[in-house]
This record gives structure tokens, C-alpha cells and sequence, in this order.
């Protein structure tokens, strides 16, 4: 899967996720009103907005995109109903050729990790029958339980031809709390990313492991470090736009070939309509302000990459 | 939610929690078959024989413990049906007045952090009405992404009274890859612990903390200085029985009044009547086998702390 990740990121000269963590406060009024209208203000309601909207979403992306990163809290949140918008997802950026990244940050002890494995990225089985019950293609993993949490996942990864992004350093703002702690003079999140490297140097697609990492736009001098400690890792770039990371700032997450880094937006994407610099689009026309936005984005990173 | 937890767990003498992680190889044939029966051997099969097995579980056990631990993965390796499974057995050990600690993990930046803790421990707006989406009482949270990733589940606990555990020192054997590695010349895990009882301190409820911890029974010597470092924080003890924790370990997770720990049993409990010990129940008696086992286990802790 890091194999097609990577053509389509060539094909498409863009190598942006478009994160689809859609809340209800992005979706466009007339959209709310119609699920509404058909399922009433309930869970089903709920989730059939998220769905509709990603839908015109997707539709007005998928020719410029290698993959989407659909964040599962944000339909968890909406209980069974939202979980259900969150497979049908899935299942139709497959059918559009996506990559789909499942964002779930899942973690646990052995067995646990292989039940979470299981159920996002391969298939379980149910007496003679077996069946796939997320299909995600790479879902991002929490390390702080180490080898023996994360090793299920990698398992499954090698077997069903998919893939990983581990969390080495996030994007949020106490991120540092924890992941920037001294251990010999050197922080939790680079022994984490030697780690990840490791892992990552037994499982190669091609030219670059299919096992990831995640570091955040927002910090971009910690990027330039663990870029060196982690060169055939894929780096899976959330903060970007919204989160504040700027294009400038993201040319230390790629290697020389121009490869080795793929960079999120999951707002200034879905919710482009609602910035001024899209207002012209309107409110009805949320998805072609979309697509203007991940055009926008790429030319922003290939100016940085310049 | 803390001090219904406690309230129960002197009642029925028992600071016990039953792990709810049934793997389908846990569950008896007959359980499965009448099951595969009704659904075929599908995703729908699976979840009506864990269903099932889950509810004749807390049948036979309700009355002796306080509280029931459902790990979510279980569920969600089968997908939908799994996790309508695992909400039947939230509202049904609901019923039967058990205090439910979601084991979810969940963790990420802020405002994904805040959907998860909707999902599990609040409720969601939709329009004008609001939903309870999984409404478990506790949930386990990671705290690798810092502060702004747990904040938002603190929020929803004072405001819906429930709790969390914060994992701190888990009970699988490589938790010490991240978790033990020195800063300033103390473990990581003992940070994590002073940050859990910083959070703890401003969250009280009459005599303990609802934001408690996890610290796997496997490791009694770090239990016992975590005890000392969070001295109001309720410890959530996994890893007794299968995994290896014995009964003697596990007075150093208590306090004096001995309160303090709450100690997890799944396999050892559910799927006792596997094990010599219980075999004389028979697979078709596999729910009284399991109160015989918490019989026991309240009798192997209670000796522990006398």
C-alpha cells in the first residue's frame, strides 16, 4: 500500500491527505436541513449530513488527491449511526481509487492491538467465514505501550499489504509535555522515532517502509531531526492551515527525492467555504470551494519544495 | 461516578472488575452455535454469541462486584455489529446497577480528544436535541499526546460526573520500552503518574480523585511508588491472573483504608470454566464457573490486604 501511496502521490504531483473529520458546525446548512428533514435531529440524522457532505466532498477531490484520513472520532462521536458514516466512507473512496487512512490512534497490549488490527486494517474471522470489517488502508498507532502494542498492527500490515503511521511527535500544542522529556539528552519523541525506523527498516515497500510516522507541520525544527534519524519513513504531516504549519515550513519533512513526507488538512479543506478567501464560492457551493483549496495547498507545497 | 464506584466496592467487599473481552474462542460452542444459527457465521453471528455470553456473565455475577470492564476492541474487530454488541452491554450492565469502565484508550488533540469523550462519556448535540452516543461511566484515556488530549475528556467528566483512568504504567511486558526510560533520573511513567495527580488533585470526589490511572498489576514494586506519588488517585490494576499478577502483589496498590485499587480479571473470570480449577462445571455451566472465580478472586484479595 506505500507502494500505491506513493504512485498516486507522483500521478497527482500532490502529496496531500485531505482529513475528513467532519463536524457538524462545517456542514453547510442546506445539507444538516435535508438529513434532517429525512432522518430528523437524531444520531441517523447526524450521520447522514457527515456522509452526504464528505460525499460532495470526495467528488470534488478525488482526480487531484492520492488518499483521505478520515478522523473516526469525529463519527464515533455520533455513536452507532456515526460509525456507520465512517465505513460507508471508507468503502467509497475506495471505489474513487483513495488511499484511506484510517486516523483512529488505536494502542494496547498484544491481544488488544490484534483485535484493533483486525478490525481496521485486515479481516476476522467468524467460524469458516472471514470478513473485513473497516478496510482501512494505513491507520495511525499510539507507541507509548511499545513493541508489544504495535508489532499486532505491523502483523496484519505484512499480511493484508497495508500499512502504518505511528505517532512519534503530534502537532497539538502540549504535545512537549511528555514526547519532549530528556532521556540521555535526547527526547522521547526521537527515541521513538529511532524506534519507529527500526520497525519500519524490516518492513520496506519498495523504496520507503510501510511503516510511518507522525509528526507535526507545527513543529517543523523537530521534522528536520527526526527527517535524518528516519530517512525511509513516511511522514504523515497533520497541522497544517488550520492548525497553523505554513508551506514554508514543510520542506524539512521531505527527503531529497521529493518523497518521504505526505501533509494533512483536514478544515482548511472540508470547511474552505467558510474562509474569506473562498467566500465567493458560498455556502451552496462548499465542495467547489474545497476543491480550489487543495489546489491552492498544492501549489502551495510545490513552491515550498521548490 | 467515583464515589458510586467506591460506595459499591465496600458494599460487596470486592474491588474487582470484570474484563468483558470476549474473544470468540472464549465463548462455549453451544453459545456460538445457537448464535451461527439464527445469523449464520457473519459479523451479526459473532456480536449475538458475545451478546449472549456477556449477558449471562453478569447474570451470574452482578451481585458480587461493583463494576465491568468492557475493552472496546473486542467489539470493534467485528465491526458494526461488534460495537451495537458492546453498547447492549453498557445499557444492560446499566440495568443491572454496575458501574461500567469503557476500556477505550482513547487520546488525541484537543478537538478530537473532546469528540471522543462526547462518544463515550457525555453527549452530542445534533440540532436541537442532544444523544448519550456509548454512555460508559469511566473510560481509559493515554496521555501521550499531554495535556490539551486529556483536558477535554476532565471537561465532560466534571460536567457528567464520570471519570477516567489515565494509563500510566501498563501491564504488558514491553510497557518499559517508553514508559520506564529515565528523565532526571526517574521514569517516565513516574511523570506521567505526578501529571495524573496534579490532574487528580482538582477533581475530587469525597475522598478519591475521578481522574484514576491504570498500572498493571504486573509490576508491584512500581505499583507501590506510584501508590505513594498519587495518593488520591484510584488505581485501575490490569494484569492479575492470566497475564501473571498475584494476589500477594497487590496489596502495595491500596491505601491504608484500604481503598484505592480496583483490580481488573478478565480471561481468569470469563473464560474460567477453560481452566482446571473450574472444569467441573462444564462449558454449559460456563456462567457459574465465572462467579465461582470471582468468588475466589474477592477471596485471593481480600487475604492480600488483610
Amino acid at each position: 500500500m506505500i507502494n500505491k501511496l506513493i504512485d498516486k502521490i507522483k500521478k497527482t504531483n500532490a502529496p496531500i491527505v485531505v482529513g475528513l473529520d467532519p463536524m457538524l458546525n462545517y456542514i453547510p446548512e442546506q445539507v444538516q436541513k435535508k438529513a434532517f428533514d429525512a432522518y430528523g435531529e437524531t444520531l441517523e440524522g447526524a450521520a447522514e449530513a457527515i456522509w452526504q457532505f464528505n460525499k460532495a466532498i470526495v467528488d470534488a477531490t478525488y482526480d487531484l488527491i492520492p488518499a483521505v484520513k478520515p478522523q473516526i472520532a469525529m463519527y464515533e462521536q455520533f455513536g452507532i449511526p456515526g460509525l456507520e458514516a465512517f465505513k460507508k466512507t471508507v468503502d467509497y473512496c475506495h471505489e474513487k481509487d483513495l488511499v484511506v487512512i484510517g486516523d483512529v490512534k488505536r494502542g494496547d497490549i498484544g491481544s488488544t492491538s490484534a483485535a484493533y488490527a483486525v478490525g481496521h486494517l485486515g479481516r476476522v474471522q467468524v467460524g469458516s467465514k472471514s470478513y473485513v470489517p473497516f478496510d482501512e488502508d494505513f491507520a495511525t498507532v499510539n507507541p507509548y505501550l511499545g513493541s508489544d502494542g504495535v508489532n499486532p498492527f505491523i502483523k496484519v500490515c505484512k499480511e493484508e499489504k497495508k500499512g502504518l503511521f505511528i505517532l512519534v511527535k503530534t502537532s497539538n500544542p502540549s504535545s512537549g509535555e511528555f514526547q519532549d522529556q530528556l532521556i540521555d539528552g535526547r527526547p522521547l519523541y526521537e527515541l521513538v522515532g529511532q524506534q519507529v525506523a527500526k520497525w519500519g527498516e524490516e518492513h520496506m515497500g519498495d523504496s520507503y517502509s510501510y511503516i510511518g510516522a507522525v509528526v507535526g507541520a507545527t513543529y517543523p525544527e523537530m521534522g528536520k531531526i527526526l527527517r535524518r534519524i528516519m530517512p525511509k519513513t513516511f511522514i504523515l504531516v497533520p497541522g497544517y492551515g488550520a492548525q497553523g504549519g505554513k508551506g514554508a515550513d514543510l520542506a524539512h519533512f521531505f527527503n531529497e527525492d521529493g518523497l518521504g513526507a505526505i501533509i494533512n488538512s483536514s478544515r482548511g479543506i472540508i470547511a474552505a467555504y467558510k474562509q474569506e478567501a473562498y467566500q465567493q464560492f458560498g455556502a451552496e457551493n462548499f465542495a467547489d470551494a474545497s476543491r480550489q483549496a487543495v489546489m491552492d495547498m498544492q501549489k502551495d507545497i510545490a513552491g515550498a519544495l521548490a
